[in-house]
């Protein structure tokens, strides 16, 4: 079902950016292999591969907060995934309805969105 | 001016996500070195890394379809960044607006966005 001339990079790895269908917020980036893509395409919630777990990841299998998918786009190159997506509750495990909650200011880094959930009675010590 | 806990990868680049500040739309991705990062907070125009030139490369320095920006964002795990921009006339060398011009159906990748400009107008062959 995957679209076969997407361009995996040398780890078998694209990202995807998630955006909100509704509200068109930015809400991640994170990485799918093949099989991970295709799992979101057959059953319409957003699975990822882990970098760091180096095993595939549902999103929100930790707290509930699945990505029901919208729409799947590819970028000119084939070297980049957009998914739109109904948000559940919140994208972020530290609490907000973004991971992106925090703005560049002169150097620093400014929060400036509001937490929506609070993480450790989501996910006891951590999770996603 | 850079903030200094950001995660750049092996190669020194992070990805970037390019928003368009007025209408949310998910504009492209492209990466950046620090120098690249360094250079767009300081005259709030968008600058990235090319990987395939391997050089620092300023969007619209062909075209003239600069990157205004807005807001720069890093996310939770500070290893991506998000571009708020005011874009003008289009993000894509394919002429249109957005890189993901593209929706992927039942396996294969219909078109669902309008071209906006005639890249061979533009660039004469190709260019960014």
């Amino acid at each position: 079902m995957t679209v076969p001339q997407l361009k995996f990079d040398e780890d078998g790895l694209v990202p995807a950016i998630v955006q909100d269908a509704d509200t068109g917020e930015v809400l991640m980036l994170a990485y799918m292999n093949e099989q991970a893509l295709d799992k979101t395409l057959s059953d319409s919630l957003a699975t990822f591969f882990s970098r760091s777990r180096q095993q595939l990841w549902r999103k929100g299998e930790s707290s509930g907060h699945l990505q029901h998918v919208v729409e799947v786009r590819v970028d000119c190159d084939l070297d980049a995934i957009l998914l739109r997506v109904k948000q559940d509750v919140a994208a972020c495990h530290e609490g907000y309805r973004t991971c992106f909650y925090r703005r560049m200011e002169n150097g620093s880094l400014r929060i400036v969105e509001k937490k929506v959930f609070d993480p450790a009675a989501t996910y006891g010590k951590k999770g996603a």
